[in-house]
């Protein structure tokens, strides 16, 4: 038996995420495990690095599972991509050793939001930026963004309900780069939760509006209350970039 | 009465290229006119630039239409941005001159060909990409495309059976960009072609691969014969970028 490692990518439009669910399998975890099942001739569970949401994209996820087949990487990489729909293809497929898993084993990962700012239509990036037409002071975002790098509980950015699982959580870094008449916002963290990313950026663009006061994000960090913060962005301008893992 | 130019960009992969057609409103010039004429209460006629192929991209093409509804260039931009499907859209809008015609006073045209040369998928760029696997010696392609720059009767690029209308035109450049796995063909001109700028990157793509001699391309050209000419490219892989007017 051996252990895989894939790097995907997928235009998430279409599907209800990542994670397979019952009722459906128009997710990725889904459509991958089909393919992979098939070929093994009996149930694969494939683990990705993390749940993307329905609708957000992905550069870089990172999956494993392990087969019985004996098969070379090369030749994984093109089976899967012959059945994969052309809005999923796998980039690249290495064997992994025996232990490694996609998500235990994930150290850090990048996330990044774009935000189109023009009342123009943007028809060539439609399905990959969110669009918020207030002006926006990057500085105001910048002060207001550090309050949030370190190891906290970002209770009050998630929509999951507060339950036993650890709503701590680490941001190494929140970074903000100017791109014509788009805002793009990099997140490397840990690992983030439900909406974590598309809150904390609903937040920072009231913030960056003058809506909310810059030092307001540290008193909505501290009362974890979903309620204080601010509204979720759309899905659609959200992308996970990369996963790293130690050596 | 006032005559309005406006810039276009639309993504052509669901459309029936640019030119109405009677069986189908499924064009762009069908879907601005169905606009315009709901704006002005009659029919108006909405001319373009060139047609583009079904499936063909554009990011800077030019139209013109007359118009007896008093409203200015913006509030007309916003009206028809609102009817339009989020694939087409109108990024300027400007009154032109009584006499101005999108199509009759087109001075130049620019047109890039993207080919991507990978077999690994291209999720986020698949609608705008052709592809080619086989290696290709750029120099062969520079060389065989220097035969065709300057007037000449491009008869044998062309998929329109031999009429009363010239074929005779005049391409500016040919130029080639590598671009990490992808190869792009910028092509000036006052005018191309039905299907030529897709024959003549079909003819420089069997050049490049070594199926064609470099010198064949001057040959092709003087035969004035289609069946000499390389394979039509898919349309996915084409977007007018350009249109060039007087003063």
């Amino acid at each position: 038996m051996s252990n895989y490692r894939i790097l995907l990518q997928y235009e998430g439009t279409k599907y209800q995420g990542w994670q397979k669910q019952t009722s459906s399998d128009n997710t990725i975890q889904g459509k991958l495990e089909a393919i992979l099942t098939k070929l093994e001739g009996e149930e694969v569970s494939v683990n990705g690095s993390g749940r993307t949401d329905s609708g957000v994209h992905a550069y870089g996820q990172v999956a494993s599972f392990h087969l019985n087949t004996v098969i070379s990487p090369q030749e994984l990489l093109e089976y899967i991509n012959r059945y994969l729909p052309e809005d999923i293809g796998v980039i690249s497929c290495v064997t992994a050793a025996e232990r490694f898993h996609a998500r235990l084993n994930a150290v850090s990962k990048i996330y990044c939001y774009r935000i189109f700012q023009s009342q123009l239509p943007h028809v060539f990036e439609r399905r990959y930026v969110g669009e918020y037409l207030e002006p926006l002071k990057l500085d105001r975002m910048e002060k207001a963004a550090e309050f949030l790098i370190g190891t906290h509980d970002y209770q009050a950015f998630t929509s999951a309900k507060k339950g036993k699982k650890s709503t701590v959580r680490t941001i190494h870094s929140i970074r903000f780069e100017a791109v014509g008449e788009e805002i793009r916002i990099w997140f490397k963290g840990d690992g983030f939760l439900y909406h974590m990313v598309r809150i904390i950026t609903g937040t920072l663009l009231e913030i960056g509006s003058g809506q909310k006061e810059v030092e307001s994000m540290k008193e909505i960090l501290d009362s974890k209350n979903r309620q204080n913060a601010g509204f979720l962005v759309s899905a659609k301008g959200l992308a996970l970039m990369e996963v790293s893992y130690d050596s």
